[in-house]
């Protein structure tokens, strides 16, 4: 098929560092025109180039060439800032909205709360140098956390749990889904509505053994690996 | 958005048991009718249902309702029968092909192996509920396993290893990422060319410590939820 033969020669242009990673591809218009085909099929090929996590596309600005996936191990304590800094990107954080609510259905679930249950909603988006990657939801369980919205939220949770409270993370249980990015989410991320999600869902557990939040997070699907070292156990 | 609409008002209708797992879908003009809508528009809106994992499709028989997924931990033993039977899954495998050969540069890299080294190479096709759900490539060093290829490589290959070469898994390394269905394996899955996947690379290491082989998974996306749980470690 003539689009998965295009897709395999900018691969090729990508991985002969021909293309660098964040630099924009030229109109669709004139790539058609520079392979030789229409612009369905320089689509098709382009749509195939976004779900393999090569290029990824900004809401009416383009198609970018993929950076490096930042290595993200679902067993290690989140902890978005020296994550990426161990990694030589440059983390950014942007606080989206910070408020007191009653846990809703989903929160109530995740944080095994009864309905109505004071819960504290933090919506963050994370970004790798300057690029919007991934969109945080935490909801956490309020009555162990006084004041938490006073703190300055951009900063890591985890670090204002350890500093101000004397919490860690010591056991999560994690989901890893696909799905796409829509809405108000998929904005924030500069996303066309429809773009190829990863979703983690975390459930975080203290030293105690007691729950005390979640986190689900939207990430831009080329923009994360998911790798990890486990000792088996069962069958 | 219109088509987001209608997908919502199917995904109720999903929740709400009306349409029940495995059942197929009408023919997309009558959807279409049915919705008040134009085809551009419902395909867009089942376009996204796929992306969800709500729906998926099988070539040239159409849109098909996605029962549950099957929960898959990485950091157990994978060995699929069990896995399935234990979550109520009829599971089946299928050999595609098995071979032995020199290790080619996928191969190499996985399994840390001289170039032109022996590897077999066995390919299968695992199914729930007669629906092909992973296309699994295993690479194994040849040398630990001399005439891996005469046993019955329908049953599990942890299973073969344990009783026949009392070998087992004791460590493995994996990375999940998305990618696509394309050409052998797209067919092999019912799938057309460009459905979404999950992919699984695992390298796998015996109670010695010895890397004994490594396998690629190409899960149909919807057919898979991963899921874990972690203590903590480091930061």
């Amino acid at each position: 098929m003539q689009y998965v033969k295009i897709k395999d020669a900018i691969v090729e242009q990508i991985d002969a560092g021909m293309l660098a990673p964040r630099q924009k591809l030229p109109a669709e218009r004139s790539l058609a025109e520079s392979f030789g085909t229409t612009r369905v099929t320089l689509r098709e090929a382009l749509s195939l180039l976004e779900a393999e996590g090569r290029i990824y596309r900004e809401d009416r600005r383009g198609w970018f060439i993929s950076p490096e996936p930042l290595r993200y191990d679902p067993t290690q304590t989140l902890n978005f800032p020296n994550m990426a800094r161990a990694q030589q990107r440059e983390p950014k954080t942007v606080l989206i909205a910070a408020k007191t609510s009653l846990a809703d259905k989903l929160a109530s679930r995740l944080l095994n709360l009864a309905p109505f249950s004071n819960v504290y909603r933090v919506d963050r988006v994370r970004y790798l140098e300057d690029r919007p990657v991934v969109y945080v939801i935490n909801y956490v369980r309020a009555e162990r956390f006084p004041h938490l919205l006073d703190y300055d939220l951009t900063h890591s949770l985890t670090d204002i749990y350890r500093e101000h409270y004397g919490v860690i993370y010591q056991k999560t249980q994690y989901r890893i889904s696909t799905s796409t990015l829509l809405g108000n989410i998929a904005q924030a991320l500069r996303a066309t509505s429809g773009t190829p999600a990863m979703v983690v869902e975390r459930t975080n557990y203290n030293q105690h053994g007691e729950l005390i939040d979640c986190d689900i997070e939207y990430w831009r699907h080329d923009a994360i690996s998911i790798e990890s070292v486990a000792e088996l156990t069962g069958r």
